[in-house]
């Protein structure tokens, strides 16, 4: 038996469940023997959250993978990130909170520049700002294919977004940009049966859309990229029984949230609106994804102190959520990844993860941070696709397996 | 996606790694609550290691299975040993460093002695003298069949290793030796069509060794048995993208190595030469497996004092590879399994393992051993398999997975 089947022959009612993602949360000591930037943290709140709670560390994908974004929260929402990968078309649409559906062929597309015989003179065209791009992107929302319903959306300077929605489309088709100048955009080709219609649509919609973008003066052309299908994740409802919701600034973890079928809630603007978004709908849901994106972020631009801090955000907003939770209900902290300000990147190394429910088995945890929970940590090392699993047990969640 | 698929996806340039295998290194107190070898050893370089890199126990195979020096090795490389099976004749030239090729059989064969009637007298050719039996050996290199290259080799008293070059060979043909005396040997018999050539060749073989060793007082026969092709592992250089150098004193890790395409560099004759091989070509090569015999020898005699001591030879040479190590350069100092002097054979106990590179998240550990690694390494326990995407990560040679 999968994992998968299994969870969901087991899966019951039971208490709510608040999983806040700390992006990037894990890191690394700037000198050996010196604290990481959680450990240098004043976090009083997560340390007492930790004490009363059960620790581990968690490996986003497999010991040494370094995942993106995408991978490390499919991860945490309990879908192995090798079995369902999100191609780059669908992670585009996903980093604009399109509502990427099953029936839908996602593409990138990039504006360019073409001479007078139709060769390339700049692929990017010329980093198009974003607000003038926005504008030649509603030109193309004038695109009709017959049985074929089109997205255009903008995302940035020369980058927007296409998707096909209809019956029969295959995502697999050839990439139209040549990459080089004084080329023409290349036919989309399908690159099995199933992809043939979806080329020809592609090619349809590159026709009228040069048509479209004749005299155009910044971008006259376009090149199209990463086509791609959502992968077929079961959703949160089928697979968890959890009616879900996703709190999320960055539109990038609203799409991804929404791949696993959870429900888009509030429009927060920062932390506190997070919270606040999630008392507001306390009630109407079984499961939160709340996703605080700022500790990835000055990970990745190498800055120890501003990282440190961003912890103690996380840390100053706790108590309001942690007010939420009733007798049975479950909250977790982790990340979907290391972002060590030492490395300026994501890493690969384990993500420290409390678990709290009035099931945890208490270890011997007296704060939240990576020497501790990997020294005494209950939940011991696990791969992140086991995280859903632990926190349905602790909400009473997951019935018995066999009698 | 496959582990080997995704490894091979991500690599990317980076720091030399250098295993260093001592085999056999994990071991049991000899009383409870008292040190294992390691425990017991004075190892102020690897405790020093330890301190300042990352440790975790590994499992060579599976919980509770005790590894052969094939399965523990090709685990240690990152080939599955369930998956990647080296067949009794292959073990048997690896064991004295045949380069195995793709398209070889090799045999693991015994010099028997007949009557007149061709029954088998003795299996064993009364453990004719090693000296003896190579002298018997040169004489068979006189067999020749067409469009066949044949290698003979000699191994140790009665054994001899015959292998079969050429195309369309396959590996799976019937032992010859009937497992008692009184009996001719058997023919050679195809277990699957692909085989058919192989046993007609191997026919072949036997008839012109048979004329050949007519007359011959103390070996006038021969059996084959353990007919097998190498498994078909990606080599080093195709599934990490590094030239791999193996440094070691024993034919069969050689043999192993080799069968992962790792060059055989050296003929030290002891860890002081190995060493000095390494130093020689540190230039050359972006991977080392160094390879240390006599944990194991020592662990298998039974004898916990002369293991303790390998030990400690091994922390006496550990400064001279240290020193070569470059900024972004990654050391691991492990085993293929634990061999405890108290049960004076291989066991199934996980390996303590350290790794060091400026990559690592340095854990509390602050000694090389088993207790240390178990109760506060950071790498956790993890499966064999996993430590080359560990070291590629740590030597920052593994790229992002997904975006």
């Amino acid at each position: 038996m999968e994992l998968h089947e299994l969870i969901q022959s087991l899966k019951t009612d039971g208490g709510k469940i608040v999983m806040v993602v700390s992006d990037g949360i894990g890191g690394l000591p700037l000198q050996p023997g010196g604290p990481t930037e959680l450990e240098a943290a004043n976090t009083p709140n997560l340390d007492a959250l930790a004490a009363k709670g059960v620790s581990g560390m968690s490996t986003p994908v497999l010991p040494g993978v370094t995942p993106g974004s995408g991978p490390g929260h499919l991860g945490l929402f309990g879908y192995d990130p090798l079995v369902f990968q999100i191609g780059r078309g669908v992670l585009e649409a996903a980093g604009i909170a399109f509502p990427v559906g099953p029936n839908d062929v996602c593409i990138r597309c990039n504006f360019c520049t073409v001479d007078e015989n139709g060769l390339i003179t700049d692929r990017r065209a010329g980093r198009i700002p974003t607000e003038e791009s926005s504008e030649v992107v509603k030109l193309l929302k004038a695109v009709k294919i017959p049985g074929i319903e089109v997205f255009v959306e903008p995302v940035k300077e020369h980058r927007f977004v296409v998707v096909f929605r209809g019956e029969g489309l295959g995502g697999n088709v050839a990439d139209t940009d040549p990459q080089r100048t004084g080329a023409k955009p290349l036919d989309p080709v399908a690159k099995d049966e199933e992809s043939k219609k979806t080329a020809e649509v592609a090619k349809e919609f590159f026709n009228q859309a040069v048509q479209i973008l004749k005299g155009q003066p910044k971008a006259n052309c376009l090149t199209m990229r990463g086509f791609a299908k959502k992968p077929n994740l079961p959703s949160y409802e089928e697979l968890y029984g959890l009616k879900a919701a996703a709190i999320a600034v960055y539109p990038m973890y609203k799409g991804l949230a929404s791949l696993a079928g959870m429900e888009l809630v509030g429009a927060p603007a920062n932390l506190d609106e997070e919270v606040e978004v999630l008392k507001e709908n306390w009630d109407k849901y079984d499961f939160f994804f709340l996703h605080w994106k700022y500790t990835d972020s000055r990970g990745e631009d190498g800055d120890f102190e501003a990282k440190r801090k961003m912890v103690e955000e996380l840390d100053r907003v706790l108590p309001g959520i942690t007010a939420l939770l009733g007798e049975n209900d479950c909250i977790c902290v982790t990340g979907d990844h290391s972002t060590p300000a030492k490395m300026a990147s994501h890493s690969f190394h384990p993500v420290p993860t409390v678990v709290y429910s009035n099931l945890c088995r208490t270890d011997s945890c007296q704060k939240y941070g990576e020497t501790e929970a990997n020294d005494k940590g209950g939940l011991g090392h696990f791969q992140a696709i086991h995280l859903m699993p632990l926190l349905m047990a602790h909400a009473g969640r997951l019935g018995k397996f066999g009698a």
